[in-house]
């Protein structure tokens, strides 16, 4: 198995009959996400999207992603949430979080319509200037404020620079498949378009057009990134926690949280884990952060912030616990060179490959972090191939549900995310929305 | 004045009285701090810094920041922690997080000997391949392993590619006064050195030469920037917190710590806040993670992350309070252009601006999330200015040494950092750890 749960560093913190006490809420969890009968069961796509993936469309990214690939140095990914967490991650983690700065023979990516940064628009159209673009247009509605205004933008951009024909063999929109602005849109200006399913909710939707397209262009094996996900749902198949190790992960934050831990800080010891902790942040915050309940997702990249917050997590406010996702292969290698001189003192490291320094302060970070107080569970990860991304991603994605349910809430909507957007659009004076302009009028006076 | 605290959205979670009642704590904070009086007061170099610098060294650090800007295309800097964060908050705030990829006519910096990271170091490698180089390596002892460990590389390549005389000229060592390997090292190879004052803790020495010679490299005024942080000490040196923004923000994240709030959450609003939120959860973080108190400091990028943890802000568990860091001046502007179909509905966005439209979202994002039990303080900065950065960096240094004093910690050291390195030094076999290395071997049977 390409990723596996190894929790022997919370033995200190989860007695053996805890995990068996818990276990048929577990079990119960998956049950109800595998016979459709819990909250949100209409956004389940997820689960056999790994193996009833629409084939045709699939072939028809390999397609596009080519010709993006052949004309256009930039490709510009608009997109937010959901819509641009998962590419990024995979690209990445699995290529570089420095992609746009090595060289390659693949477009340089970068994401935006994922904020409304008056400097970031205006930097990035300065990138782009004098060079050839793509643009892949994310949002199943067309009408998400940030990727809409950016779209506007970059739509205009690429109508004055190649005339409104070229500029359409350039704009790929991911979206409804039948209905929705961007839907209309796109057809009626010839753009390709690719779908985001009805059945599967942005945090979850990172194997889908929305995740695949731009993470294609960025020369990435698709069809093993799938492969990876089938063969996760295929072994993760069983109910009970002690053969399954997402539902053993699930449990065991379910335990941790009920004991008072109500942070959970996911712990990489590379720099391209960045955009994976963010993925993950928004997959668990978003589907358990609800009912007033659930664990704050957290994130560090060690040993960078171990001289940052190590000081907490070692010492501070005892009110969380750590999963550390071990990449056990790092596909390359640097072996620490010796120096006659010495001065730095450093020789007993000579001859050591730099990852074995890394996996060593990862041991002695587990040793001392739980000396201090904080369960640490290991998540163990082959490599860093796009095999292993889907699968982890398979893995993450089903743990989530189940610890969902588990929680007690719907892990597949996001009430919450509507709050803000109401009242932005009343101050902003969008029609439909008077009343709440009033009454916010009201208390600022 | 730059920075300022607004605390109109704290008012349904404080009450006026509860200020009043907590002052007296904050006033004593103060004055120990002042009084030189308190626990860590041997680190107390940080206050008088923006007034009683070394002019010398600050003019030394002028003429090396041109000489770098002349002869490469790449500082490398070589620091983790205290000695990497500063510097790099304030190269993405006040130029952009994108730095490296926009046309400039100063060289790109990158910041390595952060990490342990195979991958992150052959990427580095290869994009100093064919180009020109200058390195700052940054370290008060000059034994901190991830740094020394890059050092040995990056200097074996200055030497290797121009030789030792010219290598000479081009490394530059920001170290100890007077002591330490890295000191010696530089003294007898021949290599300017700049110096880490012994008063002046990591956290706390971004206006020091440690942050200062990458800042200036990067063509920011770092005059205007020491200005900022002596008006900030000037300005904020009141012992009342209904006068002294920097007392009444530590007296507001102490009674709502009192209150189970136990995470604080940095909101910036603006992709280039991100490393500011990192350089701040380092000074929060450790100054008062330790004695098993603290608040966790955890940060976000708003509207991008509005849609990943703003349904966890808005609804999940109730832990939780947020500082909303409001940039008042954008610095450039955008205007929404209009769209003669419509086809987005966007158009009652027409004629704004973009930041128009970012501040709505803030406000009404204050207005949801309070709503949802959140309290939130505003910390208006006037803009991105290097002044203003140099006022907020001050503002934030001065709270948490108060803050930390009111929390009833040594706000200025982290004996919790060492726990980790112990462990890595037994298992990795270095001398005088024999004993450690013995019983970790016990505790791996």
């Amino acid at each position: 198995m390409s990723v596996t749960l190894n929790t022997k560093f919370t033995a200190g913190f989860i007695a053996d009959h805890e995990f068996t006490s818990i276990e048929p809420e577990a079990a119960r969890a998956f049950r109800l996400l595998k016979s459709h009968t819990g909250p949100g069961s209409d956004f389940l796509g997820w689960m056999d999207l790994p193996v009833a993936y629409d084939k045709e469309e699939f072939a028809r990214i390999k397609v596009a992603a080519a010709r993006i690939q052949k004309s256009c140095d930039i490709l510009v990914v608009l997109g937010i949430g959901g819509s641009y967490l998962g590419a990024r991650a995979a690209i990445e983690f699995i290529k570089s979080p420095l992609y746009n700065n090595l060289k390659k023979d693949t477009p340089d990516i970068y994401f935006a319509g994922n904020n409304i940064s008056t400097t970031a628009l205006n930097e990035l159209l300065s990138i782009c200037e004098g060079k050839d673009l793509c643009v892949n247009v994310i949002s199943k509605s067309g009408t998400t404020t940030e990727t809409a205004i950016a779209f506007r933008v970059f739509q205009s951009l690429l109508i004055s620079k190649y005339g409104e024909k070229e500029a359409a063999k350039r704009i790929f929109a991911t979206t409804d498949r039948r209905k929705g602005t961007l839907k209309e849109l796109s057809d009626r200006c010839g753009y390709e378009t690719f779908t985001v399913p009805d059945d599967v909710g942005g945090r979850f939707s990172v194997l889908t057009a929305v995740g695949l397209l731009p993470i294609a262009t960025a020369g990435i094996d698709i069809d093993a990134m799938m492969q990876g996900a089938a063969d996760a749902r295929a072994q993760l198949s069983d109910e009970s926690l002690f053969s399954n190790d997402a539902l053993r992960y699930a449990a065991a934050r379910n335990i941790l949280m009920r004991k008072g831990k109500k942070v959970e800080i996911l712990v990489g010891y590379e720099p391209y884990m960045l955009m994976l902790n963010e993925w993950w942040k928004q997959l668990f915050g978003e589907s358990e952060g609800k009912d007033q309940k659930g664990i704050l997702p957290d994130s560090v990249v060690f040993s960078t912030d171990l001289h940052s917050l190590g000081q907490f997590i070692q010492d501070g406010s005892r009110i969380l616990f750590e999963t550390v996702v071990n990449i056990q292969n790092p596909g390359s290698t640097f072996e620490i060179p010796s120096d006659p001189e010495n001065a730095d003192g450093l020789n007993f490291l000579a001859g050591k490959t730099l990852d074995e320094v890394n996996k060593t302060a990862m041991l002695g970070t587990l040793f001392a972090h739980t000396d201090g107080g904080v369960p640490n569970m290991i998540l163990e990860v082959s490599d860093r191939t796009a095999y292993s991304f889907g699968y982890m991603v398979y893995f993450f994605e089903l743990a989530c549900a189940v610890s969902g349910y588990m929680l007690g809430v719907n892990p597949f909507d996001q009430p919450g995310v509507e709050s803000y957007k109401k009242n932005m659009f009343a101050l902003l004076g969008k029609a439909g929305y008077e009343h709440e302009r009033e009454q916010l009028a009201q208390r600022m006076k």
